[in-house]
């Protein structure tokens, strides 16, 4: 899952975030690990902190370079807490999640920093967005597990969200303009007849009941819905 | 901020991870944290991972049971990756944090447990929530700090986007739970009535107005246009 997203570490110096950041991938599922000149790779607390992230494990690539590392990255995506002069565009970590899901068929690259520095400008210059994550305008520098920990479970978090669409909208055609305004039509015809409507300015109420069914997008299945309730009203009044 | 939620973690054994709970806590602008027997407490890890984190590393509280721990708290959510026996209504991440801003006068404690066993299921006996953060199937354990720092991200997360809700609804109030319950209370009722609805399968039915409404985020007026509409067919019925 997730194989067209590298995580990719810029000069990290301590091995145990090393390992920290593979087990924060691999709770969320994403298992293509960079690691761009390390300061320290062959340690004990590479291996401890990773725990059981076998999969992430397995399959890291040190490489020397970050040109190395970006090669076949067709969206490139650089992780800094701060809005330098290089004027990038900027996305959350919750943002960053959905884009990435939304471009499933691209090579994305989400770079991290070393520990003291995060990201050069120079290295940021290779990226084509900026993604934040909001924090505490205090104190806003996550460790930097903690920060791909925070990308991942967005990341997940969006594929999560998208099955969940996918799922309750297999069967769901949404109601076209004509049918909107057919039952608007109806509404407004049903409520006319109604003292209650009548009491309260009954242009003013349709433009808010209007502008509630618009902020819905409603379904046909709904609209059918809500003209079987409407038809048994209007029927009532006769 | 956020003042009236506490994080406690119930006998943490690295001292590493209380230090990196410590500054997940702050980046976020959580500061209240209890730790319940923790292992080991006077080491240079927890300074050293708690990096900046002044202020959670100026109030930390350390007790001997979580009995202490718990005095005052009204909401009690407890993190578990684990569907066990005991059966509390569960939470994901992002609902938590939702739920912690919706009860900003209540005093509210997270509890996390050990890195080995997690919460015991006496320890979560003491709890009315459990709270989960969604993973990959194939590995779920987050290291202890991790979770914290997704926690108290959704905390965060759901501030910000209160704060941004506010901005943009100024003159606006949404529903609230019980308004929103009473109003699904009352439809359900009126349906209940209605010929239209025996014969459509009331239950499913209502499920589809349910989800209808919940898309919406109902406005207080909203509500009360909807139960006058519903105040005048139940009125008919007699």
């Amino acid at each position: 899952m997730f194989s067209n997203i590298k995580i990719i570490l810029v000069q990290a110096s301590h091995p145990g975030n090393i390992g920290a950041v593979m087990r924060a991938m691999e709770t969320m599922g994403l298992d293509e690990l960079l690691l761009v000149a390390p300061k320290q790779y062959n340690h004990p607390d590479v291996t401890s902190m990773a725990s059981n992230a076998t999969k992430v494990v397995e399959k890291v690539t040190v490489v020397e370079t970050l040109t190395d590392a970006l090669e076949g990255s067709e969206i490139v995506i650089g992780t800094s807490a701060r809005f330098r002069s290089i004027s990038l565009p900027k996305l959350s970590a919750r943002e960053c999640g959905t884009l990435c899901l939304k471009n499933k068929h691209k090579n994305i690259a989400i770079l991290f920093g070393s520990e003291r520095t995060g990201l050069t400008n120079e290295q940021l210059m290779c990226c084509s967005k900026q993604v934040y994550i909001p924090t505490s305008d205090h104190y806003s520098v996550l460790n930097l597990a903690m920060a791909v920990q925070v990308i991942c479970y967005e990341i997940k978090m969006a594929s999560l969200q998208e099955q969940l669409n996918s799922s309750i909208n297999q069967t769901v055609s949404l109601a076209e303009y004509q049918e909107i305004h057919s039952f608007y039509l109806h509404l407004e015809k049903v409520l006319n007849k109604m003292v209650f409507f009548h009491s309260n300015e009954p242009k003013k109420l349709m433009l808010k009941l209007r502008r509630l069914f618009n902020r819905v997008n409603l379904e046909k299945s709904e609209i059918n819905i809500l003209r079987g309730i409407l038809n048994y009203i209007d029927k009532y009044e006769h």
